[in-house]
């Protein structure tokens, strides 16, 4: 008899991307489960590089602790083209990371396997841990109208095979679930089964790519480097340790079977790599590696999947859904930015917190974004496999066009720029309040202090991905009259008809709550009292912050007015559980926050 | 028949100087035990606050993080003094910590026995156990005095009596040891049985202490404050959760029991302490508290031992040599910072590395140390414990003698100011090639850039208590003449007479090198290629520095201004083993470091 089970969430894929969906929901208590077809996880090799937004992500978390002990960091771009004598020289160099905001101002590099274990340290710390060997081989979903709209119902039944160690059939079993998750990578079945396309093209380019210790006179060795040269391009990954990677451009030539016409990866030995190298980097010497690590080769090809999610109960997730160039560094930050998308939305839907419609926002916010990162993709690999500017080709690519393409990438290669247009949670009325703080992009990180006991904090550490939202309410500069302003918004708030009261979930305990305020004062923190804020918006002593420098004076301050914020009025700003801002509004339109929050939570039943 | 066994180290107690010698003497590599008589640490209360210079220590351990983490920090003091209507009112407020340099710019309090816990983990990381309850029974050593000369002898000969769980008499073991540490608190019988005196005297203030949960609309309940009252004076200090610890002034009647004339522990209860500090904060007021940690009665006394050493084998310290108030924070800071003092002498001497006259200077060093906090102690609780001046009381201590106290002893009470004498590993002459690196203090906390991956790092970070001198070479501005002059430099220090050949152990690899070597440049990091420095001052990629600004421009830059280092001239800067700075030396002068090492190394001898 086939064996049969239920659960809320089923995760086909422990990829990056299906680990940040099991981590997330693990932490808001959703249950859940996570296969994967392989026996382990990735040993060396493949994607390896954070962005600067990934490691917020991952701090709200708090799992970026052992990425920033462990891995490399990439602080700077060398540029190098090809000079007078034949050989490459350096152009110029620049910050690798050209987000102004970014929290951590460089870009990691860790192995893929390094990453998987942070999440799955992480997991099982939570008693949880990866179903594997197991290969889904059926999925259903369920025509009904009616049980596609309740969120309790199961409408979801995927057969699993239960790989079996020896040479015997695998066992099956039959899921139901209430939602799936498929992160199953470029080759997805679950994508497959449900039929979507992988929509764009492959280009003819063909590059190698190898992990290896380094013996060269090269004076840029560690940083990550932009080489083009009359043989090739090449890209330079810094990598942990004393390992660096190196992205080469390879020729027909070098990889061809002459024969077929085909790619021969037989051919693409870590000696011919290094071949290729040595010829790149002339006049420096590449020698003989140390040690190699890994060797591979790819063509590029960039996609986008016709739909993420089918009948909202469905999702694709990662590369199963884009995939990209690995030069850019985008695809797995892209992968775990997606889940990290969506794993607070299942959760308040599967709470029965929020409207299932609430889910429809994933593929609208995470669909465009891939759809933009390709297309930033496709031109940033155009220039860097081009071949150079030289006197013998004038219609090459300059130096400074490669530059201004890298520069002002910036925002989206670091991942900084993702801009979720207006939607149900994304709501623009009132940007005018706090003009440099982006409706829809992830909140500007800022130092506060805390009035209690003078603190200082980055506000982002007070925005875990816990699946609350945070209201910012910047209370201003506390005169009495302003102080008293405060004390009318909160008894407003404090009404049985305002959103604080009727999508809150204050007797659940505060990890289930759906609020978590932090009010945030104009002025000298000498001159306040952190009793003074009514206590609807004082929940802890910890909480009530001011923007104003640290007693050393080297830290925060200035806030309200690089936010645009006027300190003689009131300005909530509305967090979402993933970061990003939800919408901002003044103390006057508390009906607008109530309208907002109503779009998409449901009204909280007392129980009988 | 009696066990018999022989140890390098036996470390008597297993307290926070008994555990910080057993963590450093761990990491060294040496052979050691640690026993304590109790049969578990302290459960609740004790000693509590860790300074700015003592989160520097730990930090070189790799063991800051987790107090960072879970501590409260003190960044604030506040001062509170009578008012006009009879009640106390604030009359000002200060940075807690006036200590400019000061890397970690607060102060930290948390259980002691979170601070055990840290230790005791990382040595349990190490396969390391403190043995217990095991309480020593009797201790001899050697007349002879050429065994005391030989650092190989076993001179100390101690009997350890193991507790066991019954009330049978305790099992006995003789332990042959070439050093021991007495580590055994304020009534050590180490230090009876070496028949040392306790030289100082016992002030008449009675002070309560209790740990728990406020419930009170004072302002600064999270902040230290030093609250002068007429109806006796309190100290503040606010610790991890939601708990703070008052620090109450009592008198006799509090105390006291009236027929006897003694302090009755009895009367002190958490009710009666609550009820004190009642009178104390008028007009606030203090409810019952919700939850209490821990209460206690202390009278302070601050007394120094007379001696620290017994013929350079067996050694006290921590509050066996020293006792003092614990309101001003500093008890467990010195206990901690005397063995990070002798742990590397005691290692370099196992090694056959260091002449066994190098341990005459853990009592030089400390003893000084220890009698300076003592008269710093008695003055600061002379003026805490005394009356606050107020029309009634002309006589009484204002805010302003007070705070001025206060901040004056900021680099004392900080332990950022500890200040090492002229001797054997202090050596001054060439304190002018870098007047603000003060030769006898802790190295200069600095940010540089790694001029190979252009990476931000705190010199401190690079500094880490490993036993090796660390040999900071200022190269300069490197125009081809001064890279001409660090050339010749690097050819002087390969002379097989140089101190860098004499004394270092290469062959035993990196941890038992005698030596590491960081050079770091002045200029531009785009201008300076780090394969420029000679291999002998380039021992790895990472370990090239220049003093400029990261990427970003907002960290580093400005340390040869800053420690006034001529950047057309080398300076090399020998900090010493536990980050105080030996010695400071232009590169004309490798002779007197030459001698500066010849007067406490030993030469290497090669293996026949």
């Amino acid at each position: 008899m086939v064996k049969e089970s239920r659960v809320d969430v089923l995760i086909i894929g422990a990829g990056p991307s299906g680990l940040m969906c099991a981590n997330a929901l693990a932490g808001a208590g959703v249950d859940f489960r996570i296969v994967d077809n392989r026996p382990i996880g990735v040993p060396a090799g493949q994607a390896d590089g954070i962005q600067p937004r990934t490691i917020e992500v991952l701090q709200s978390y708090g799992l970026a602790e052992p990425l920033l002990k462990d891995g490399a960091q990439m602080h700077l771009c060398a540029f190098y083209n090809p000079g007078p004598n034949g050989g490459i020289e350096r152009t110029g160099r620049a910050a690798d990371v050209t987000a102004p905001t970014a929290r951590y101002p460089f870009k990691i590099t860790i192995a893929q396997s390094t990453i998987e274990a942070v999440f799955i340290d992480s997991l099982k710390s939570q008693g949880i841990a990866v179903d594997r060997p197991i290969a889904p081989s059926s999925l259903e979903i369920s025509e009904d109208a009616e049980e596609l709209l309740n969120p309790l119902s199961y409408p979801v039944k995927v057969v699993l095979d239960h790989m079996l160690p020896s040479d015997t059939a695998p066992e099956q079993e039959i899921v139901h679930a209430k939602f799936v998750v498929g992160a199953d990578g470029a080759h997805s079945w679950v994508r497959k089964t449900l039929g979507f396309s992988m929509d764009g093209e492959q280009s003819d380019y063909i590059w190698g790519v190898i992990d290896f210790v380094p013996d060269t006179d090269f004076p840029d060795i560690r940083n990550r480097c932009a080489i083009h040269s009359s043989n090739g391009s090449c890209m330079i990954i810094p990598r942990e340790g004393d390992k660096v990677r190196f992205y080469l451009q390879m020729s027909d030539k070098d990889v061809m079977d002459p024969v077929t016409g085909r790619i021969d990866k037989a051919k693409v030995t870590a000696e011919r790599l290094i071949d290729v190298a040595r010829k790149t980097f002339y006049p420096y010497t590449v020698n003989e590696p140390k040690e190699v690590d890994w060797c591979s080769i790819y063509i590029i090809g960039q996609r986008v999947a016709s739909k993420f999610s089918a009948k909202d109960r469905v999702f694709i997730a990662g590369d199963a859904c884009h995939t990209h160039s690995p030069k850019a560094g985008q695809g797995m930050n892209a992968s775990m930015n997606d889940t990290h998308n969506l794993a607070w939305k299942l959760a308040q839907v599967l709470r029965g917190r929020a409207d299932i419609s609430l889910l429809k926002t994933y593929e609208l916010e995470r669909q465009k974004y891939a759809q933009d990162l390709i297309d930033f993709d496709r031109e940033f690999s155009a220039l860097f496999s081009g071949k150079p500017r030289t006197s013998d080709n004038e219609e090459g690519v300059s130096h400074e066009q490669f530059l201004t393409a890298f520069q002002a990438s910036g925002g989206f290669s670091s991942g900084i720029g993702v801009h979720y247009m207006p939607s149900a949670i994304v709501d623009t009325a009132h940007q005018a309040c706090a003009p440099s703080i982006a409706i829809g992009q992830r909140m500007l990180p800022q130092i506060f202090v805390r009035v209690a006991d003078a603190r200082p904090v980055e506000i982002h550490d007070m925005l875990p991905s816990d699946t609350r939202f945070k209201l910012l309410v910047f209370v201003g500069l506390l005169t009495s009259e302003q102080l008293g302003k405060v004390g009318r918004l909160a008894e407003e708030l404090e009404l049985p008809t305002s959103f604080l009261q009727k999508y809150n979930h204050p007797a659940e305990g505060k990890a289930q709550s759906m609020f978590d305020i932090i009010p945030i004062a104009a002025g000298n923190k000498d001159d306040v009292n952190y009793l003074d804020i009514p206590p609807t918006f004082r929940t802890h002593w910890s909480k009530v912050l001011i923007d104003d420098t640290d007693v050393t004076g080297r830290l925060g301050g200035g806030a309200y007015e690089r936010f645009g914020i006027d300190p003689k009025e009131i300005t909530m700003v509305v967090v979402r559980p993933d970061g990003y801002v939800g919408m901002i509004a003044p103390s006057t339109a508390v009906e607008s926050m109530d309208k907002y929050f109503g779009s998409f939570l449901i009204v909280r039943q007392e129980k009988p």
